[in-house]
Protein backbone atom coordinates (compact mmCIF):
# COMPACT_ATOMS: atom_id res chain seq x y z
CA UNK A 1 0.00 0.00 0.00
CA UNK A 2 1.21 3.32 -1.10
CA UNK A 3 -0.54 5.19 1.91
CA UNK A 4 1.81 5.45 4.75
CA UNK A 5 -0.48 4.30 7.86
CA UNK A 6 -0.37 7.19 9.57
CA UNK A 7 1.80 10.07 9.63
CA UNK A 8 2.15 12.33 13.20
CA UNK A 9 3.94 14.80 11.03
CA UNK A 10 1.13 15.63 8.63
CA UNK A 11 -1.43 15.51 11.51
CA UNK A 12 0.53 17.81 14.36
CA UNK A 13 0.83 20.03 10.95
CA UNK A 14 -3.05 20.02 10.51
CA UNK A 15 -3.55 20.42 14.40
CA UNK A 16 -1.18 23.36 15.02
CA UNK A 17 -2.82 25.17 11.69
CA UNK A 18 -6.04 23.92 12.41
CA UNK A 19 -6.73 26.04 15.96
CA UNK A 20 -8.73 29.21 14.89
CA UNK A 21 -7.18 32.17 13.81
CA UNK A 22 -3.85 30.83 13.40
CA UNK A 23 -3.89 30.76 9.74
CA UNK A 24 -4.79 34.48 9.34
CA UNK A 25 -2.23 35.47 11.70
CA UNK A 26 0.46 33.69 9.78
CA UNK A 27 -0.85 34.92 6.80
CA UNK A 28 -1.02 38.17 7.94
CA UNK A 29 2.68 38.31 9.05
CA UNK A 30 3.71 37.16 5.52
CA UNK A 31 3.58 40.75 4.44
CA UNK A 32 6.53 41.06 6.72
CA UNK A 33 7.04 41.94 10.65
CA UNK A 34 4.02 43.49 12.38
CA UNK A 35 2.69 44.41 15.94
CA UNK A 36 -0.20 43.46 18.09
CA UNK A 37 -2.24 46.22 16.83
CA UNK A 38 -1.76 45.75 13.28
CA UNK A 39 -2.70 41.97 13.53
CA UNK A 40 -5.69 42.35 15.63
CA UNK A 41 -6.69 45.40 13.77
CA UNK A 42 -6.47 42.80 10.77
CA UNK A 43 -9.05 40.55 12.23
CA UNK A 44 -11.47 42.06 14.21
CA UNK A 45 -13.72 39.05 15.37
CA UNK A 46 -10.30 37.97 17.62
CA UNK A 47 -9.94 38.82 21.43
CA UNK A 48 -6.77 40.75 22.25
CA UNK A 49 -6.20 37.61 24.68
CA UNK A 50 -6.83 34.76 22.01
CA UNK A 51 -3.91 36.75 19.64
CA UNK A 52 -1.90 36.74 22.51
CA UNK A 53 -1.87 33.00 22.91
CA UNK A 54 -1.49 32.24 19.53
CA UNK A 55 1.24 34.16 19.08
CA UNK A 56 2.95 32.28 22.31
CA UNK A 57 1.91 28.97 20.34
CA UNK A 58 3.27 30.19 16.91
CA UNK A 59 6.57 31.06 18.98
CA UNK A 60 6.90 27.87 20.85
CA UNK A 61 6.22 25.85 17.76
CA UNK A 62 9.11 27.86 15.78
CA UNK A 63 6.91 29.92 13.21
CA UNK A 64 7.33 33.00 14.80
CA UNK A 65 10.11 35.47 16.48
CA UNK A 66 9.41 38.39 18.98
CA UNK A 67 11.32 41.32 18.86
CA UNK A 68 11.76 44.28 21.43
CA UNK A 69 12.95 47.08 20.31
CA UNK A 70 14.04 49.15 23.57
CA UNK A 71 12.52 52.65 22.65
CA UNK A 72 10.59 55.01 24.54
CA UNK A 73 7.91 53.54 24.48
CA UNK A 74 9.01 50.50 24.04
CA UNK A 75 8.31 48.70 20.38
CA UNK A 76 7.68 44.93 20.09
CA UNK A 77 7.37 43.10 16.85
CA UNK A 78 6.23 39.82 15.30
CA UNK A 79 8.20 38.14 12.32
CA UNK A 80 7.74 34.71 10.77
CA UNK A 81 10.68 32.77 11.05
CA UNK A 82 11.84 30.66 7.60
CA UNK A 83 9.78 28.03 8.88
CA UNK A 84 6.49 30.04 9.05
CA UNK A 85 7.32 31.87 5.90
CA UNK A 86 7.13 28.78 4.26
CA UNK A 87 3.64 27.96 4.49
CA UNK A 88 2.48 30.21 2.23
CA UNK A 89 2.29 27.88 -0.57
CA UNK A 90 0.04 25.58 1.73
CA UNK A 91 -1.86 28.53 2.68
CA UNK A 92 -2.44 30.01 -0.68
CA UNK A 93 -3.46 26.49 -1.47
CA UNK A 94 -6.23 26.51 1.21
CA UNK A 95 -6.94 29.93 -0.06
CA UNK A 96 -7.62 28.77 -3.43
CA UNK A 97 -9.78 26.01 -2.70
CA UNK A 98 -11.51 27.69 -0.23
CA UNK A 99 -12.70 30.58 -2.70
CA UNK A 100 -13.42 27.97 -5.57
CA UNK A 101 -15.58 25.67 -2.73
CA UNK A 102 -17.05 27.45 -0.10
CA UNK A 103 -20.06 29.14 -0.31
CA UNK A 104 -21.76 31.93 1.77
CA UNK A 105 -24.09 28.74 3.03
CA UNK A 106 -21.18 26.24 4.22
CA UNK A 107 -19.42 29.26 5.88
CA UNK A 108 -22.38 30.10 7.88
CA UNK A 109 -23.45 26.88 8.65
CA UNK A 110 -20.15 26.40 10.36
CA UNK B 1 -4.23 47.41 2.68
CA UNK B 2 -3.58 44.15 0.80
CA UNK B 3 -4.98 41.90 3.36
CA UNK B 4 -8.38 41.27 3.10
CA UNK B 5 -9.51 42.22 6.97
CA UNK B 6 -11.00 38.91 7.52
CA UNK B 7 -11.82 35.73 5.40
CA UNK B 8 -14.37 33.69 6.76
CA UNK B 9 -14.32 31.12 3.51
CA UNK B 10 -10.36 30.51 4.31
CA UNK B 11 -11.17 30.40 8.09
CA UNK B 12 -13.54 28.49 7.84
CA UNK B 13 -12.11 25.66 5.38
CA UNK B 14 -9.28 25.67 8.60
CA UNK B 15 -11.40 25.18 11.11
CA UNK B 16 -12.87 21.94 8.89
CA UNK B 17 -9.68 20.26 7.96
CA UNK B 18 -7.74 20.96 11.20
CA UNK B 19 -10.09 18.53 13.53
CA UNK B 20 -8.05 15.60 14.57
CA UNK B 21 -7.85 13.37 11.51
CA UNK B 22 -9.66 15.13 8.93
CA UNK B 23 -6.89 15.51 7.00
CA UNK B 24 -5.48 11.81 7.22
CA UNK B 25 -8.99 10.60 5.94
CA UNK B 26 -9.13 12.72 3.25
CA UNK B 27 -5.46 11.59 1.79
CA UNK B 28 -6.73 7.83 2.76
CA UNK B 29 -9.72 8.48 0.08
CA UNK B 30 -7.57 10.70 -2.27
CA UNK B 31 -6.75 7.32 -4.13
CA UNK B 32 -9.67 5.85 -4.52
CA UNK B 33 -13.16 4.77 -2.51
CA UNK B 34 -12.61 3.05 0.36
CA UNK B 35 -14.53 1.04 3.11
CA UNK B 36 -15.15 2.07 6.93
CA UNK B 37 -12.58 -0.88 7.73
CA UNK B 38 -9.93 0.30 4.72
CA UNK B 39 -9.80 3.76 6.37
CA UNK B 40 -9.76 2.79 10.19
CA UNK B 41 -6.70 0.49 9.38
CA UNK B 42 -4.84 2.89 7.58
CA UNK B 43 -5.39 5.30 10.91
CA UNK B 44 -4.91 2.90 14.21
CA UNK B 45 -4.87 5.20 16.39
CA UNK B 46 -8.16 6.65 15.81
CA UNK B 47 -11.41 5.40 17.18
CA UNK B 48 -14.59 3.61 14.71
CA UNK B 49 -16.74 6.04 16.66
CA UNK B 50 -14.14 8.80 15.85
CA UNK B 51 -14.04 7.72 12.02
CA UNK B 52 -17.72 7.62 11.72
CA UNK B 53 -18.29 11.64 13.40
CA UNK B 54 -15.91 12.78 10.65
CA UNK B 55 -17.28 10.61 7.68
CA UNK B 56 -20.78 12.33 8.26
CA UNK B 57 -19.16 16.03 9.25
CA UNK B 58 -17.40 15.43 5.80
CA UNK B 59 -20.63 14.60 4.13
CA UNK B 60 -22.51 17.08 5.42
CA UNK B 61 -19.08 19.75 4.44
CA UNK B 62 -19.38 18.17 0.91
CA UNK B 63 -16.45 16.60 0.83
CA UNK B 64 -17.47 13.07 0.42
CA UNK B 65 -20.37 10.81 -0.57
CA UNK B 66 -21.36 7.46 1.17
CA UNK B 67 -22.48 4.62 -1.26
CA UNK B 68 -24.64 1.81 -0.36
CA UNK B 69 -24.41 -1.20 -2.54
CA UNK B 70 -27.66 -3.56 -1.77
CA UNK B 71 -25.27 -6.70 -1.72
CA UNK B 72 -25.09 -9.65 0.94
CA UNK B 73 -23.96 -8.28 3.02
CA UNK B 74 -24.65 -5.19 2.37
CA UNK B 75 -21.33 -2.99 1.00
CA UNK B 76 -20.78 0.23 2.23
CA UNK B 77 -18.14 2.93 0.65
CA UNK B 78 -17.26 6.11 1.04
CA UNK B 79 -16.05 8.02 -2.09
CA UNK B 80 -14.29 12.21 -2.36
CA UNK B 81 -16.52 14.46 -4.20
CA UNK B 82 -14.81 16.86 -6.47
CA UNK B 83 -14.15 19.37 -3.81
CA UNK B 84 -12.84 16.81 -1.84
CA UNK B 85 -10.39 16.19 -4.76
CA UNK B 86 -9.48 19.50 -4.97
CA UNK B 87 -7.63 20.09 -1.71
CA UNK B 88 -5.40 17.33 -2.81
CA UNK B 89 -2.67 20.19 -3.84
CA UNK B 90 -3.44 22.03 -0.41
CA UNK B 91 -2.98 18.77 1.61
CA UNK B 92 0.16 18.17 -0.69
CA UNK B 93 1.89 21.35 0.33
CA UNK B 94 0.83 20.64 3.88
CA UNK B 95 2.35 17.35 4.01
CA UNK B 96 5.71 18.91 2.24
CA UNK B 97 6.18 21.88 4.90
CA UNK B 98 5.54 19.03 7.51
CA UNK B 99 8.16 16.83 6.22
CA UNK B 100 10.75 19.75 6.03
CA UNK B 101 10.02 21.68 9.53
CA UNK B 102 8.19 19.35 11.93
CA UNK B 103 11.22 17.39 13.81
CA UNK B 104 10.38 14.61 15.92
CA UNK B 105 10.55 16.62 18.74
CA UNK B 106 8.23 19.01 17.50
CA UNK B 107 5.95 15.92 16.74
CA UNK B 108 6.05 14.68 20.37
CA UNK B 109 5.73 17.90 22.02
CA UNK B 110 2.32 18.44 20.41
Amino acid sequence: MEYEPLCPKFESAFELLGKRWTGLIIRALLSGPKRFKDISGMIPNMSDRMLAERFKELESAGLLVRHVYPETPVRIEYELTQKGRDLEAALNEVQRWADTWMTKAAVQRD
